[in-house]
């Protein structure tokens, strides 16, 4: 079984990665007393909730089933489930689990910082992109209508539970999204898996199990290590947004739910190359190189033909990264090391955001 | 001027306390950038709002307005708090500042704590009540139909300025609320302030500006230890809630707002005290010193007549302090001392609950 450990003092936690790991991992020990809320969704529960609570058999199991999708991402889905946490009579000692994508872990992450002022919280992510990314690292949160992931908080889960097996009934689509988050990972951190990912691209589309494997061991490490070195992104924990300014501004512009986030991340990162090219930092091969990557894996490597520049600047410029009124962007410097930055001509990013009449249609 | 320092390492803070302490502090050094956004509510903000925002001339200054009254301390409002941050695009660099009492204090804390993952804050508190308490010590949320400050976190601010010159506006029942948190002080902590209130209490009704200032200073001393010692409330912290537990059905019973927190927490103490009287922990003496007490404040001394023994129980099941079900009280153990216990007959309980037949008509 392979594991790691988020570092980060009294608030360490291990990840679990591989096949058959919930089975395997004893989640019984990281659960402290005897109530148990899970936070699921509409196309979970009905293929992987009972497996769970079969595990749990010994304790007083709860349940809340969202429906499915960013779109529900909401202070409002939020407040669902401190109704069901109330209704149940949820005391401080519950420990909540999110089993479920990105939106599912988010928002339990959530809840779970808020309810009583913080209870304890375990990540089971199902999808590739929750496994590789936003179940590790304790940013929880909510979406609001004029910006992502907007309110949250930064709250660590006692356990992270990364099962492929989840993978088998997981959509193309969502596979592909997950590989976006992935090979963010070489993009700014790491150029041999970088290069890694070049010559396996075809494993992971096809949901190898023994690449998949290694891509999500490789990618949680590198995030575990940024983490515990930048828990609330003060510096370098900002590098793993390469590609999200771009890409919350299309999924807010384009109603959330309708680009998945990885989508929008890799078209995001294509851009943040784009400008990183232009600005003459990296050379174009390394941009094609890139969109090579993101092609093989049906990714769109454009942002929607109809986003305007305007449109997105005015979404931008509500970035978490905006000091003072500037954007700021993470940039690659070269292959293996990102960089957050102000320093751009704004013509340069306009030419950047008009590549939308390029888009790939979806 | 008065002042202490919150000990919490590198998030410690000060408070100053005193008449015309707004002016003498020097705010802006607690103001890391640009933009401000100022939260009060539509009591306060004809009063004070101007006096402080032109302290304010060399920042960009926003404003949120809320209806005044603790039954908008709801997450909808929050959520109004959040929609005015984004469409001023604040960003993270942004300082949030409470002004008003308590119910104020307690969301923009939460907001400041949520937005964007946590931003800086400072509390300017103007009632009595939010001097002595709810402004210290970093606890903010919001209530839930079924419980009391059941959502929040543990966020603190950058600085709390208790200014006594705010009382001048400040309604006779607002000061008697606020007098009931410092009567609990001397109860759990302080034997000697106690005596102190006892001779001291028609000049704080009366608001004397020379005997209020000590009160506050004294209080606020005495919740700085506690929380210094105790941040997240795994000990000492709970006894703060004296009261409390009974307080908070009262409120959730009644409907926010028609009665006081302070006027809660007094009937509230009572009961506290009662209790531990019937288990013999402290002798009738000291139950009749602190309703003499109360009663010179004009506080009830009694819950509403109305509410049953099984509407206590229900709605005190919700606690936050509960543990497997357990109910557990904030007790005096003698003057100067609490204990969080559940060890008290059930029985003893519920004729305490049923004193509400002797209330107090308000």
């Amino acid at each position: 079984m392979n594991s790691l450990t988020v570092e980060l003092g009294d608030r360490s936690y291990p990840i679990f990665v591989g096949a058959g790991v919930l089975q395997q991992c004893d989640l019984t020990r990281y659960i402290k007393a005897k109530q148990v809320m899970i936070v699921t969704n509409e196309t979970i529960a009905p293929l992987y909730l009972e497996q769970l609570t079969k595990l749990l058999v010994d304790y007083d199991v709860q349940q809340v089933v969202l429906p499915d999708g960013e779109q529900f991402k909401t202070l409002d889905y939020v407040n669902n489930i401190f109704d069901q946490l109330l209704k149940t009579r949820q005391n401080r000692t519950t420990t909540m689990i999110a089993l479920g994508g990105g939106v599912v872990g988010d928002m339990t992450g959530f809840a779970a910082a808020c309810y009583q002022r913080g209870v304890n919280f375990i990540q089971i992510p199902t999808t590739i992109l929750a496994q590789v990314d936003s179940s590790v690292g304790g940013k929880t949160g909510v979406n609001h209508p004029l910006g992502k992931n907007m309110i949250g908080a930064f709250y660590q889960p006692q356990l992270v539970i990364a099962d492929i097996n989840y993978f088998v009934t997981l959509p193309q689509r969502q596979v592909a999204a997950g590989i976006a988050e992935i090979i963010k990972y070489g993009l700014i951190y790491d150029a041999d898996f970088f290069v890694w990912l070049e010559q396996n691209i075809h494993k992971l589309v096809a949901k190898d199990p023994e690449a998949l494997c290694y891509a999500i061991m490789r990618s949680c490490e590198i995030k575990a290590e940024v983490v515990s070195k930048d828990e609330t992104e003060q510096g370098i924990r900002a590098w793993l947004n390469l590609g999200h300014t771009f890409g919350h501004a299309i999924e807010t512009h384009q109603g959330y739910g309708n680009w998945l986030h990885g989508e929008a991340v890799a078209a995001g990162t294509v851009m943040a190359l784009d400008l990183s090219c232009r600005l003459g930092w990296i050379g174009q091969d390394l941009l094609d190189r890139t969109k090579t990557l993101f092609e093989l894996a049906e990714l769109p490597i454009a942002p929607p033909r109809e986003m305007s520049v305007d449109a997105f600047i005015d979404l931008m410029s509500v970035d978490k990264k905006v000091l003072d009124g500037k954007i700021r962007l993470v940039l690659i410097e070269k292959l293996g090391r990102a960089v957050v930055t102000d320093q751009f001509a704004l013509h340069l990013l306009k030419e950047t955001l008009s590549m939308g009449s390029s888009a790939v249609v979806k």
